[in-house]
């Protein structure tokens, strides 16, 4: 589906037109194309192919989704894919895919299962044709700075999710509970690092060495991607590496517990069958138990019972054990 | 086995042969011979060695099997080794081997251990001869792209199967199926590993810095391998990352379940206890236990430790252990 | 918030000046401005991008914070993020950032949330005029310095705090204890990581290969600040692996410790019901049981108890069960 | 102790010599020396050092013996340790040691500790005198490679042993063995790792950039050799990574064990508890327990007992607890 | 604390001097000078810096001590920290330090914490002249070479430390010892490596590309130096991994012991609770209960119960529970 196809010339906004006028403004001089598609046919890719001169392996990678995040030159032109992080409705984690194909004087996004569109980039872009003027270098960094933006919240609510767990770690009795959320949390960590890696690998080489010559310009602006990117990245090992213990510390935390718990049940356990042994003693049949005849031989049984009992409790009080 | 002898000229068919009439072909200009065999015998692999001209330690690998996924140079001709990956009648993932030789006028590829043909390369390259007009290299890229697409159906399924396994990891009673499941999971994940991590690092020098001649001019078709390759690895690196956690959290849930078990267990047998020792208290044999002779006194003996029992049964309930 | 704005000339301070003067010193020769805020406000910022002609991105980064640690060139300017590691009140390690401008004329450092302040490092620049001669890049190592050393006292507190527990590991009853510390002290060992390693890569750019003009002259003191880094992180990976470990050991301990209790509990079962068995028999009503006539039945059924229940216990004993 | 000392010129044998005429050989055009030691004694040792011109740092390595594998060059003679790997005659895995000295005109090995010789290479190349016509780094190449093919019988023996331990790893009741036989595993590989690592990494410098000038011309077949090399090392580091998840596996099958054996247990004891309650009901000594008048009391007492316990089985059971 | 001060030229000793005439001799052609301090004061090493022109930074690591092992070069002077390791009367594995500047007519070296000198180095310098004339360097290399020799032994007894706890690993009871000693010895490990891998690192580079040029005419021997370090490092490396797993294997014997004593445990308390449900049986005080009246009852009694018993026990003993 076509959202959009603007032709922009030294910064302003020429004109919005049909998909069939664009190879009349691709040869202007200081003019690019901006197209946006979403969830794009075959045909709407193959008529980009055609106008853009793309190369097929690319359009192929486009149309099938499902790429990892990569980088790559086609001749002059710089193919991307993004993967986008949204939450869906019951808040799991969901990626979603752009692809962007940048030429010097034009510039295709593509995007995939993913609900949140790329307005906002261009009414910002609109508004500021000093950097706007940069070309389609500079649309190709709005985008990237976009899609990576996006990322910050959902890593922010992972981080807090997991303090949400920290919390109760060493709580008894939600030992279950955490193990459940922390492998949950991990899974979706595993997806958002998959945005992010070989996003960071990939922009680490439009700056600094041999960049591509349609991002000369505008290098400054990728290292800061890169370095965005590079953030993320550190507080996802930070997640991975404290999910990992975490785990870890949970399962010491129910075996503590368990050993605990033992402690105290043999105590108890203990008591009672020091009691169900003195119950069994008086209730033997033998014919000479002086006791037996004692008229106050029952409330002292009890007494004895009660007493020693007693001691056992006290010591297993002091031991810790109860 | 031979399974196909055929030259080509500019991208067409120009002959299906014999074996003995490849040299006739050999030197024609813009002409290579494509020869497959299935299970070589060592007298077919020295008629190869012959006509060809093969480095004797690429036949010797070829003949041996059981190589590490390579690519090598032995002056102008290119070996490969590859691993396939097929599903056996019962389920297991078995790994064959593909070893082609490139030359800049031959394709010589030789299958061992392996089920499903290449047919369809061949067919397919017949049907685009504007590509297979590309020579060697273009034949060598279309195999490449044959066996490594065929390891995606086996990581998808490897994918499912421990989605299956997850669905289960959180369910008590489960634990043992689940581990055995985890563990011949985890070993099949190895044997495509096998397959793709050294192909793809192999692979990585098939574009962009020193290539060999032979295959230079589909560098961009030996970087989407590459891609596909490394995709592959990204998934397996995902799933061994989260076998390895769902073992270990799989661990945590037995032990996690046993501790509830624990304590229901000693809530039951703390409650017993107590009764039992209530009967043995009236089953004593003192003379003045004047209770025995109420009428009453059996029905309240019940009254009192079903009291009792029910009190604890509403704690230990309350404590969250029954 | 402005903290100090003082003009340099060869090593001496020549003025303590207002914001706005600032432009009238940087173009004297061998002078150079040092500009100290705190808690910078966006205009006290867009000032000081004004006077020294700082780059956008750089400020914007400066503005926003949270910051991962690291050094970038925007031509001429080295732009610096360090992170500061102070106890909060509470003991807790807290991270604030202090961002360093550098250029040939000027040093501009800007602190955020860190109550420690750097005046120490002016008066001692200040107190050695033949090193402050070396201009702007000794000011900046001079910070540098004064952040770095700062790490070295919290790693220690750290080690020590490690040394601690470790002296408790092996002492039966402190495990949960143990492990809410050893968790807690393994958080900390990660912000101070994530304040020393970005910082510590980055600072490897700072002398040797190519090196940012304006900090040619200092190359043997960035080293210096290089070795310190590079010591502060292999102690933090000492420690984290020594933290690792220690959670293994404890909860071997946790289980070593509940086996044998497990051990002693079984014992004093086994003897409990052996006896409890005993009096059983006793009580039973057949009418043919001889002892129980005797007149000293009752005695000789203690001794046979206790001496049945005396070898088990001695049994015990030896099998160290008790 | 000298094995052989045999001069040869183009690939043939020209003389079985004693020691002391090496020299008279050394000169002549394309004719080296291959002389074999075996444990050599310090006066031998010191002997070749002064026909061979041998640095003396390499020759105390080889007196010292337990080095790493290496390959060093000192000037234009290359030295190398090797360790082979022989089974002792208790199976277990021994290392021992081949150093070999190559020259352009002359090639000295010695080993220790190693019971197999190095006969069957000498005559497999005296048999190939088209081969052994490259001189002294076909010598070497042979040598290396009648070491590494030694690795793999070594390699196999371990991997079937493994799966003999997988075949046992969820069968109940081996649990203690498995564990041994893993350890003991594990510290076999490690002794082939040490031989096979640092080896592959040095022979990985035989071929492709710098060569040393002596082994240039056999490039190709050390290649052949890296590559044996480096799939040993990816068969040992599937071994240790399977060795890993195993000993946890095996853990984990402990406690799902323990776990089944605790709700068997757990499932009798209660129902056992149950039945003895309800003899101690009517064991108690109240006036008024009509039923214990009753003609059919007695049977109806197991009546009862034995639907209550019956029904606490089926219960049991149904939870698959029995 | 002044040891020595010592000018050499040519290999030989000229004369043993006080520090005040260490310039006299600084400038003769082919001479040096060496000088050794122990735990020097801040007047010697100030003293030290004017005689030899060392550079303000290094002298400040030498006298602050608890420096990283490193090799740094300061303008012509190559300045080296590295770790001694000796073991305290409490067999505790201790650390100390050696400083060593070494220019081309001067080595000085200052050892810190560190009970045994380098005499011995002195005098074997000193008995071999032909090696002593090429100079400051190879002094150098003696003293790493001493330093680094001395890591052997004391790695050696970590290595039979730990065969010693291997031996003892899988006998029941012994786990808490073990996995103490398996604590104490990772932690000793863990100093030995500090002393190691640093300096390994930094002695890479006194060979084969750029190398400081005090250092030039003695690559082979600093090879020599690095090749040792290696070894150390392997058999680091392998001791940590070994320590791992012995610590899991170690919790996995706890686990199996555990479940062993459990079922044996189990076993026991089965046949006790069904002894005495059957003495409890005939304690009920039912009417009519004809074998209470038998004559043989009782015996009969005890012959059912340990027909039961023995029953239950032949059962268990199969089921190797017993």
């Amino acid at each position: 589906m076509l959202i959009n196809c603007v032709a922009y010339q030294q910064g302003t906004k020429l004109a919005d037109m049909p998909v069939v006028q664009i190879a009349d403004y691709l040869h202007r001089p200081e003019c690019f194309v901006w197209v946006a598609l979403k969830d794009a046919t075959d045909a709407e890719l193959l008529e980009m192919q055609a106008q853009f001169g793309l190369h097929e392996l690319a359009v192929e990678d486009a149309r099938h989704g499902h790429q990892r995040p990569k980088i790559e030159e086609y001749g002059d032109t710089v193919f991307t894919v993004m993967h986008t992080i949204e939450f869906s409705p019951t808040d799991e984690v969901r990626a979603g895919e752009v692809c962007v194909f940048v030429g010097h004087n034009f510039v295709l996004s593509v995007r995939n299962r993913c609900t949140q569109g790329f307005l906002g980039v261009r009414e910002r872009a609109e508004r500021e044709p000093h950097l706007l003027r940069h070309g389609s270098s500079f649309v190709f960094y709005a985008l990237m700075d976009a899609v990576v933006d996006r990322y910050f919240p959902v890593i922010d609510m992972m981080e807090q999710e997991l303090e949400g767990i920290e919390d109760k770690i060493f709580e008894p009795g939600s030992a279950k509970q955490n193990i459940e959320r922390l492998y949950a949390l991990k899974r979706r960590v595993g997806v958002v690092r998959h945005a992010v890696v070989p996003l960071m690998e990939a922009t680490s080489k439009l700056y600094g060495g041999r960049v591509p010559q349609v991002c000369e310009r505008s290098q400054d602006y990728f290292r800061d991607v890169y370095d965005h990117l590079v953030r993320c990245n550190a507080t996802l090992d930070g997640l991975r590496d404290t999910i990992g213990t975490a785990i870890q510390v949970n399962l010491s935390m129910v075996t503590i517990d368990e050993s605990e718990n033992t402690k105290r049940l043999a105590a108890w356990a203990g008591i009672f069958a020091v009691a169900t042994f003195f119950v069994g003693v008086w209730g033997m049949n033998f014919e000479h138990m002086p006791e037996l005849k004692w008229a106050y031989g029952y409330p002292m049984a009890f007494a004895v019972i009660g007493a020693v009992c007693g001691l056992m409790y006290w010591r297993f009080r002091k031991a810790g054990w109860l």
